[in-house]
């Protein structure tokens, strides 16, 4: 979907771009029919058959977002191409059948939703286990503090890590818990299973079915006017950004060269500049911060159209989700795969550290109190930063 | 805080204003110094003294609240303050050594979110109760679905109640969660605990025995620059303004004269206009309505200070945080309030109801075909609709 | 660039994708090769040459587009690939030397944004002629005024069109004001314009004919940090979005079923429903109207890059700026293109305007005191109507 | 309005708080008054009598907050409040007659911003001397280009004040601009003056007159669901938030002790920590810089409401602007007038400047190619600079 203008976006191809998208649609009108299936609604052959059908039915992405607009959504021509792809008139009519164009487009949404999740959860877990490493490297790496861009008392380095690695491991925990609990779409026209009620089957073991073929939950009701499952997510999801953005701006801030204490990895033609040939620009912390500045927007328009969700189905309100939540998923995949690559690759100086910690000493043990009361080492004024470290070490260790 | 330009904020007074935060401050300091004598690094004696001292003293809030600005936060004029109030040099020293300025203002403000969280949570239970009636009492009582705004299939006001249900339980839920897991903030001037550790006690046994004197967690480290503890409340609170904000917009919808379906209840001087005396304005629906289209910004700008939480403690992101919080509590009290209100008095006519969908039925059953095949009566195509309804009603019961 | 999610996207192909992108990109290094020969810093025939290589270069976005995460940005790539397609190492060498990515990329931006806002200006003419035309057809035609949701005084339909374009005028004048002043970006590495300084002329004047070349303002110093251009920008398409948002917003009001005064043209596919073959939904109005909700956070996220443009150059914040001002132009653009087609079908009842006016002239008329005091016709009860319908057709023609 | 928790709002008393909101009711309901009588539609002396009442009258500023909620909004109960103290009935009846609530609250909160933007004005003109000495000052003083956080070229500090000062010229006759075109609100129930043309006289000279005694223009027709007054004075003011946020970020940068370039004069009380003694807080950019953060989120809620705003006057959405818009000038008066205090006490090391610029000569210079290219001096590699500060300090004297 994106490119030249979105840098990383390449790292969450296959997962929110157009033929992703068209797949998860196809794929909730095939569970769809399975379930139909399954209650006994449709015979298991014709699902099979239809199912076949539809599976290998060629799609054509430009054509049916030209489509999108006629309808005010992408479902109405997917449909109308997979009953064309399908021939047999009779079981044609059977696709979509039950559904309205949200139960599927909502659905098909919460599918990328998933995939997504587990693409963040797994970079977020390779940040994390990179992270404990530097906090339990560098537990004893002392740093100065740094309050509102001013000296305070020090700190080490392993903390400032350990405290990164806390707000990776919320977000993570975050996203775990907002993952398993996705639900299906599944209401019909207005959200009563009114049609599917006319198949001679239960229609909410229908929608139960359904539920199970995608492996989603079944709510126990449809929420299309109900958007809280797509602002948790867009909620988890900011909060990734919220978490990594908090590492690249330290990272950018400690990397500046009067800091100088961290640096991120080199890699050949990371960096540079169209003018300057020395340069080594903190281009992944640059563009993770970028990301972190611009999820907050993104989630707040998934709130918005949440709180105008009216009448049955909504009308613009709903439409605004589509592309919020897919460039915020983007935005997600693609800082979280950064934000490992450059927590793998940063380099620290702990020497440095130490050089202008022992400088700064003076400021950093003011809190103390007068000369004579200070400890000569800033080493020895570290309270509680050890058992800190390991909290949250423990923590890592048993998620 | 707010008044003429917020209507209805009164009904947040004593939660939120300067008063309270000055109270919540102070509630904070004392507590300090209760767990420091709890940990044996002061004499219970000297606290208890200390403690009424501080109870006693006069703050002058416009004082405060000049001197703010100088320290870039309130907490330093009202230490000194209390010191003063004190008396005692020596035990006046003791006040507020070994917290920083953002320990006790954090902790204070996850004071005034779970007093406003509570007050929250009690309107959301009236609400939630009356809409279990109104779901209940007209379960049956058909109305036109609509969706995109045009006639869809029949649905129940008794599902558009229950639909409303399910929204405040969601959010009742996500705040009792919420409310129950806040933190209290303790870390010290750069999240070291090093001056506590001077004490000869053990830090981190005096951050718990804060938190336990102010029936908070100790979240195990501090969170100075991890802000997901401020994000979390705020995204629980925005989702109250959303579901609300569902419930309001509905009711503006349905209660235009063209409609018509459900009207505010009549309150003496309610819904007056300036100048025709007819009006009935829908002035409850309005003003939630209107506090659901500005959550989302407020949630927002949480999140961005979060993601820029930067150093040991944040510079100005760390600032942007207060204004907005309290807002948002300020709007989420309101909107709770005036939503239990509305709910309360709602009138709903379902004679008027089962005439229009009488009169749209050819519409209404189009989905099902043609003249011959359609059910006569709109109210037999209701699918699962009471089951829908129950399934609320259920959970509800069992909350 | 969008598709699947965005319906109607496709009416701004060719203006924003990433092929537009790159040609922009190409299009400003060649101007700037041609500024070097106006300023005699390069040869004439040397300039004509590059530029003949330079305009048959083959792009490969999909490579620019990842590259473009090594550099942060995708200038340094697309700079590389015109080297390389240039042969001669020398020529090659003077390639985009003097400026820096920034410089290349902020000039194609505003040349993506001049050419957007043609359109947008083209599209908001033909809403205006449409709109003028209707406010004058309609002049008298009664309808019920509105406030609140809840009748008010009588009003005509063509004070209502009168107003719309009333808004339009001046969303237009604002994007014709903007799109003559669209600034050049020219500053070298850290806005100083040293390199060119080196190249034996008056770097000022390279910047004069670089800005000539592209017909865009000199601005008389780089604006790398001061980002007003493109806020100014974005404020304009916002407004453009507002202005388009209320028209939206009134005719999804106004076409309800109960209301049903005004109704989107019907067109050939267009508002069907995936279920429902009765429907009729009012596709246009909602997706301007999502538009609109969309708008006023893209705006947002360009002020909030430019507010922390720090040093001389920004980090992150500039970063955030390229995807919101491509998803605002393509949402304007998009909108633009929709409302001039919703206003050219716009169906208007106004028998049954009039006949709701008679039915509700108790209510409409109330402000005029009791029975016997009012007139007996709301057509006279209409104040300065006509007069402002005047005044905004005046300013139309004139405009 | 606000306190303890927004440190430096006091600066705004007088402002925005409710009693001046309060007073701007008054004064426009007085203007009206007036306005009738110049247009002969109410007696001279009665006017002048009912003024005299009026402004004597006492408004209970907390009673008449708590009645906005019943009425939805503050004119309402003032209205009354108004009238009541007028006593003589049938004169007290003229009060507001002719008006609508919006007319009356829109044409106060201009009033308002007026007041606001005289107050910005002066502070920014304050700012911009002041810039301009230093950019005069130090137009050669040598500091490195930074650029994405990474040493670039040399440039000089007076050039980075210069470029602060265009950023504040630009903010500045933005709202000089907006200022002089800020319009009276006049239209009646539903926009068409139907209740003034009752009165025998010409309703259209009447809005003429209302909008002369308050010295604002008359925009031609009402602008009840045309928003832009209010979007446009919303982006003004952000508009100077950007400016001076970019100020006061590049402040925080400069003043971090690894870099020390500049440093926040020190002023009594200033800048104190609760727990540091010697730590001396960057506290006035902070609280800009926080300023800066919050705008963009305030403007845009204004534009969402403008998007919004349906029917004749619009429900919810009108009233989110009051609050923000209140919030929006607040943040602005405080911000400007902090961020003249800030620039009139700025220390600039211009020593240290040069030194980091010499030390930092190979990389600041490798732009120029190898070592035996470059100047040795970075101060002869400063391209333009001087003519570029030339050209905003001529911007500045002509303005």
């Amino acid at each position: 979907m994106s490119g030249l203008l979105e840098p990383g976006a390449h790292r969450a191809a296959g997962l929110i771009g157009d033929a992703a998208v068209a797949e998860a649609l196809r794929t909730v009108e095939i569970a769809w029919l399975r379930a139909l299936a399954a209650t006994g609604a449709l015979e298991a052959a014709e699902a099979d058959r239809a199912a076949e059908a539809l599976s290998g039915a060629r799609l054509d992405l430009a054509d049916l977002s030209r489509k999108a607009e006629d309808a005010g959504n992408p479902v109405v021509p997917l449909v109308a191409a997979l009953r064309d792809a399908l021939g047999d008139e009779s079981l044609a009519a059977r696709v979509h059948r039950g559904l309205t164009s949200q139960d599927t487009l909502d659905t098909a949404l919460v599918l990328l939703t998933r995939d997504a999740f587990d693409r963040i959860g797994t970079d977020l877990g390779a940040t994390a286990d990179r992270l404990a490493t530097l906090a339990a490297r560098h537990r004893d790496a002392v740093m100065p503090g740094r309050t509102l861009t001013q000296y305070a008392v020090p700190v080490t380095f392993g903390l400032t890590a350990a405290q990164w690695l806390a707000g990776v491991l919320d977000a993570r925990d975050a996203v775990r818990d907002r993952r398993d609990h996705l639900p299906v779409q599944c209401g019909g026209a207005a959200g009563t299973l009114s049609l599917v009620a006319e198949f001679g089957t239960d229609p909410v073991a229908t929608a139960r079915a359904f539920a199970a073929e995608l492996a989603l939950r079944w709510p126990g009701l449809p929420w299309h006017t109900r958007r809280r499952p797509v602002t948790d997510a867009g909620d988890a999801l900011v909060g990734v950004c919220d978490a990594l953005g908090v590492v690249a701006t330290d990272v950018g801030v400690l990397s500046r060269p009067e800091i100088a204490e961290v640096r991120e990895g080199a890699a050949p033609g990371r960096g540079g500049s169209s003018t300057m040939p020395h340069k080594r620009n903190p281009v992944l912390s640059v563009l993770v911060r970028s990301a972190a500045l611009q999820a907050p927007q993104l989630g707040a328009q998934l709130h918005l159209a949440a709180a105008q969700a009216v009448d049955q189905r909504p009308d613009g309100a709903w439409h605004t989700e589509w592309p919020a939540l897919r460039r915020l998923l983007e935005l997600t995949i693609t800082a979280a795969a950064q934000a490992a690559e450059l927590t793998a690759g940063l380099e620290v100086d702990t020497a440095l550290m130490r050089a202008r910690t022992d400088d700064a000493a003076d400021q950093l043990l003011a809190e103390r109190g007068g000369a004579g009361e200070r400890p000569d080492d800033p080493a020895e004024y570290l309270g509680a930063t050890a058992r800190f470290i390991d909290a949250v070490l423990d923590r890592h260790r048993s998620s």
